[in-house]
């Protein structure tokens, strides 16, 4: 049987069993006949969406009629900054999908730094550390190669004149016991946490503002975030809003294994993008939850299970879109022809490959900054 | 024996003892030993303070040592409009208090619209309501005489990007334990009303921020809005500013009877400052609460109580700024010598006087707004 798990916004612990989360959650799986129909409009499928990294949704039919219908949807997703926080590969997953739907889509993109959110929720956290960590933050999403002319960046204490307003209009129909229900607050709470998702609203609606129409949302996330938007799905339409479309993420698995979800805070079983070649290997060597067998005369003789093997599952998730290569890995790998140190290698490479270019182009990120915050 | 009160910002209600107020609220008493400390600095005392239409105080004494020894201080109250709230006589004492103290302190003076306030806590009220009666409300305040170049305006909406972030701190420190005792709340009142009292604390600390050290706040205000200042004095030490000295008011009483406030719900009870002469006259003579007797005859005979009619308070007040003229009126509808009707003459001059000189200057502050908004 599996364990207990637990999935809030601010806290992903246990299994997690995502067949359950959908019906929690009370969102609709992403199945065939949907990546069909956003196929028609993309061409091809992202690998994250073939291999159902991106694993439910809500409204996406609705999305698409209104799309066919001509009326195009803008994107949006978030980062809460932390102190010292640092963007690992699993942070990376909704905004590479951001940036490939805005490719395909010639999509807005509206991205917020919550400056205020850690720093409401952590007593060690201060303003200063949250801005810190935004702006390094900010080159990450930057390298990932979004269209500068067509992106926002949106940060709560810095964009407040736009943004207060609006969120107290979201804020003026949401009770303390709501946000006690879906956050699991409670009279300890700081009021300014309680306050919160009020903010974590406004992107979702801030360009139909602008517009002065209403302009479809489309949000990508992990599906821990959901909670603030299941609250701010039940307020946008009383404020004459579309409510958002959303599409939800499975969490990058740690490196240790399976279950939970890639944690900054866990240093060493994160793959951070500022990691060097060196510790990328050393991470991968040491700490790559294996599915293989303990000797090599028993990989060869029994096969390793790549379906528990956290090589293998980066490789399905994130670092190798050719399936007919990830098929044959698979193969080789349950036949035991392919050794656990080989396939270690092989999401090394991978790895360091990707990490190399993306440094490069978050050092060049460093002169973009300003043309990506958003002038109101 | 006196009826049940009850003062929150929320509510203000039943006969009002002040002194009982002073021992709940933990204020202390404006004594004469402490006017005659102010009057060391101003020379003369403003009636407000003579006649102690100023009761209370918070750290007065602290203020001034720090005066004293060169720390000047600056002066920071506010206006919470509402849907077509009108700007009464009650609303205009804690204002020309600072205005008075402006020129007797050469203090800067920070004026706060929380146009989110009222939004927030009526459901029928819009953020274009309250933003259509800021504007008039501030046309009220620059005819009092504030001194364009010392006097900066604080929109908590379009100030956001100054405000939010300092709200923020504030409210990392207020649980929602707190709020709930200081104003009654409970799990259903929205989360945005929740939040608010750490945005009503940011004018109190902000010029600090602003100038990068510590200055001394003096707040007037009506007593009503005690809690709010209560919690935030608790906090602002924590942040590292001065907790704000307070002077509080008591209430103008409504035309009908020294109970209660003026309140700007009771069109018929409180008089506007854009009503006419006639309106003034009318409902002074046909509201206002006399303490004098049934007869011309008993009157002449039995005299009347000025102490409970409504036109010799408003005349004691706020109108009638000579004492020995206000004296004679006193002995002189005590002894029967004057009328209801004469003494009802009398006030109804002075309103319409001081509201004719008013008129005149509030038109003139239509060109002065802009001067008078912060530009941070």
């Amino acid at each position: 049987m599996k364990k207990e798990f637990k999935v809030t916004p601010y806290e992903a612990t246990g299994e997690i069993d995502y067949s359950k989360l959908i019906k929690e959650f009370g969102v609709s799986e992403l199945n065939d006949k949907l990546l069909e129909r956003i196929k028609k409009h993309t061409k091809e499928l992202h690998l994250f969406l073939r291999r159902k990294v991106f694993f439910a949704h809500r409204d996406m039919n609705w999305l698409l009629d209104e799309y066919e219908k001509g009326n195009k949807f803008f994107l949006y997703t978030g980062r809460a900054s932390s102190k010292g926080s640092k963007v690992h590969l699993g942070h990376l997953i909704p905004w590479i999908m951001c940036k490939w739907l805005q490719d395909k889509f010639q999509a807005e993109m509206w991205f917020q730094f919550p400056d205020e959110e850690k720093f409401l929720y952590k007593p060690d956290v201060t303003l200063e550390d949250t801005e810190k960590a935004t702006y390094e933050d900010m080159l990450d999403i930057i390298a990932l190669g979004f269209n500068p002319d067509k992106t926002h960046f949106l940060i709560d204490t810095k964009h407040a004149n736009l943004m207060y307003k609006e969120a107290c209009k979201v804020a003026k129909k949401i009770t303390f016991s709501t946000v006690k229900a879906s956050f699991g607050f409670n009279d300890s709470n700081n009021i300014g946490s309680i306050f919160y998702t009020s903010m974590q609203a406004v992107p979702a609606f801030l360009p139909s503002v602008l517009k002065g129409r209403n302009i479809p949302c489309l949000i990508p996330l992990g599906v821990d975030q959901d909670p603030h938007f299941r609250i701010s799905r039940d307020v946008m339409p009383k404020l004459g809003y579309y409510k958002p479309a959303i599409l939800h993420n499975v969490f990058l698995p740690p490196l240790q294994g399976i279950g939970g979800k890639m944690a900054a805070s866990a240093e060493e079983t994160a793959i951070f993008t500022t990691d060097s070649p060196k510790q990328v290997e050393e991470k991968i060597k040491k700490h790559a939850f294996s599915g293989g067998q303990a000797t090599i005369e028993l990989q060869r003789k029994k096969g390793g299970n790549p379906d528990i093997d956290v090589s293998y599952q980066y490789l399905r998730m994130f670092f190798e879109p050719d399936d007919k290569k990830l098929k044959k890995i698979y193969q080789d790998y349950k036949s035991g022809k392919m050794l656990t140190s080989e396939l270690k290698e092989i999401l090394i490479e991978k790895i360091n490959k990707f990490l190399a270019e993306h440094q490069k182009r978050r050092e060049l990120a460093k002169k973009q900054v300003d043309k990506f915050i958003f002038k109101g």
